[in-house]
């Protein structure tokens, strides 16, 4: 499946397809990019993919650099970003050379983020290798490195020149991984596209068995729900809000509990469930609407409830929020499945009511 | 003097006025942004003109954290960028909130990347008071900070909310950064308009006097030819290379003395010099076009000869460049007055022979 991303002279398509690493080079030099370009990845994921696409890329004529970087968050820093640069300009990168980013979403990020600085923006290319990647972060050209005192603080929206997905990556995952990857998907479908969120209830046993024509399906149908928001708005003005969907909570979950009991798509989770309960509070939604998110939130194995939620502490943390605006944040919340509305000033003890809700 | 830089959803207005600096509050908060600015500045420009502005933002019921930077070049590393970032956190800035760069290009450099970067971008207005960031540096959305390893090698392109340069603030400057600035103006008039370099040329006594009504008249013009070249090529694909006439070998001759031995103006001025006669050497344009360009920088007071300058060494520092395609560099070279034209693959003996004329 080849999905178009149009963004005027920032356009870009998103190819997914099991085996498409493999045709990594040929895209990306009928780009007419030129000759350099370094691949961003970790040691796990090199050990993996890095032949594949090296080998890719080689074969369309291009000079490879590997640059490796941290696993996971830990690659989101400066002075990471710092060796990306280093190593750009030692591997003679110019203006027409190419970022590659292999990996999960923090590669993604922080190669992103290189890309998007070095000479002042070059071509990236993301090569996602995790479900959460594959379906959120490798569109739309967020990219992040983080601040000791707030996640994802330095950044740019920098868009890729092509993203492509291989399905077939997300076997290596942990089951923990996967699962955590899934919740954006179920994300998408809520706020998104109500067939869309059917056909995942009724793929989930294949989605949790990994098949992959299920997982084909499923994540290209993913990236075309948030291409099409990209599309209609590339740097968040007003409805690329609603992908944070479960997010206004999920994150504040993950600040209050220091980024290490839960994995991000777990977070967004409990963050759906909390926000679900909450539209059903203001009298937004109904109880099946609730019901259903829940539902397919457990079916695809992730958690709906938490023991011991401070909500006091995840006020404060929504409160710090970087989509806060002059000091209010909206949240988005879902009046039915495949709607969304944004609703300011949500009264707290509304918030607190509906975090009380995810006790077990 | 209002010009209006056309980038559809980026468009944005220069002001170009005597006495500006006391309209910067009013002019802000009628684009609707939050209340949050910080004030990025040097120790030198804040105690001259960091009331004035204070002021006026402040009267417009914005509240404003100052950040002082250091002077000059030194303000443009990583360590003052991650010094910025940590104080717009700090003074409660969020994504409506908005930066200001009153100084010099090198304020408007660190300050426009900080802004670019922070919370992947917020609004960035740049009050130049140096002529050369006035006429150049401050509009087009070129940010960049330096690298140990090569000058402005990490940045984005950024475009400002909104320029306003108050001419008064040149009579502070030094003889030597005043006329450094001049440099920009008579490229403008080269590349890009003919008449206005025959104005430039008619008052070049009352613009090295800084008689005020020439100086808003000559940076208002200067502004108004540099914003029309931003508008019709934002990202530097092409056209926009025409800003650098005079700046392919002025930026290597700035290299491989050290950024020491010349301001950047006087480095353009020889840049120019070796350039015009290139053009000639090249059978491109005619003696008298190169009589004219020596004539008018000698005219306000900027160099047209050097000693000991080592050919070899440029050629190498040439090579270098950032504007560097797959290995090659283009000259962009004036074939007459108000106009110009791009020249890839110039024989290396052709500059060293145009850099040897720049001997006294």
């Amino acid at each position: 499946m080849v999905i178009n991303v149009d963004l005027g002279a920032r356009s870009y398509c998103i190819v997914v397809e099991c085996g498409a690493l493999d045709t990594v080079g040929a895209r990306l030099s009928a780009l007419g990019v030129g000759s350099r370009a370094a691949l961003v990845s970790d040691a796990t994921i090199l050990r993996l993919y890095g032949k594949t696409v090296t080998r890719s890329l080689e074969g369309a004529g291009l000079l490879v650099a590997p640059v490796e970087v941290p696993e996971g968050e830990a690659a989101k820093t400066l002075a990471v970003a710092e060796r990306c640069w280093e190593a750009l300009l030692a591997a003679g990168l110019d203006r027409t050379s190419t970022v590659l980013a292999l990996g999960g979403g923090a590669v993604g990020d922080v190669a992103g983020f290189a890309a998007a600085t070095y000479m002042r923006g070059v071509s990236c290319v993301q090569l996602p290798t995790t479900v959460l990647a594959q379906v959120d972060a490798s569109i739309g050209g967020k990219t992040a490195i983080d601040h000791p005192k707030a996640k994802n603080l330095i950044g740019a929206f920098h868009q890729p020149r092509l993203v492509i997905c291989d399905p077939a990556t997300t076997l290596t995952l942990s089951r923990r991984e996967f699962r955590s990857g899934l919740a954006e998907i179920v994300k998408h479908g809520i706020v998104l596209d109500a067939a869309y969120f059917a056909e995942v209830e009724r793929d989930a046993p294949a989605l949790s068995a990994r098949e992959l024509p299920a997982l084909e399906r499923i994540i290209g149908g993913s990236c075309r729900l948030k291409a099409a928001v990209v599309e209609r708005d590339e740097r968040e003005a007003e409805l690329r809000h609603v992908l944070n969907y479960g997010h206004t909570i999920g994150h504040a979950l993950e600040a209050v509990t220091g980024y290490a009991r839960f994995a991000h798509g777990e977070a967004v989770s409990l963050g759906i469930v909390a926000e679900a309960r909450l539209a059903l509070r203001l009298g937004l939604a109904s109880e099946q609407t609730v019901r259903r998110q829940e539902g397919l939130l457990a079916a695809v194995g992730l958690p709906v409830r938490a023991a011991g939620i401070d909500g006091e502490a995840v006020l404060a943390a929504i409160a710090r929020d970087k989509k806060a605006r002059d000091g209010r944040v909206p949240f988005v919340l879902a009046p039915e499945i495949g709607a969304f509305r944004l609703v300011y000033d949500v009264p707290r003890s509304e918030v607190l009511a509906a975090l009380g809700e995810l006790r077990p």
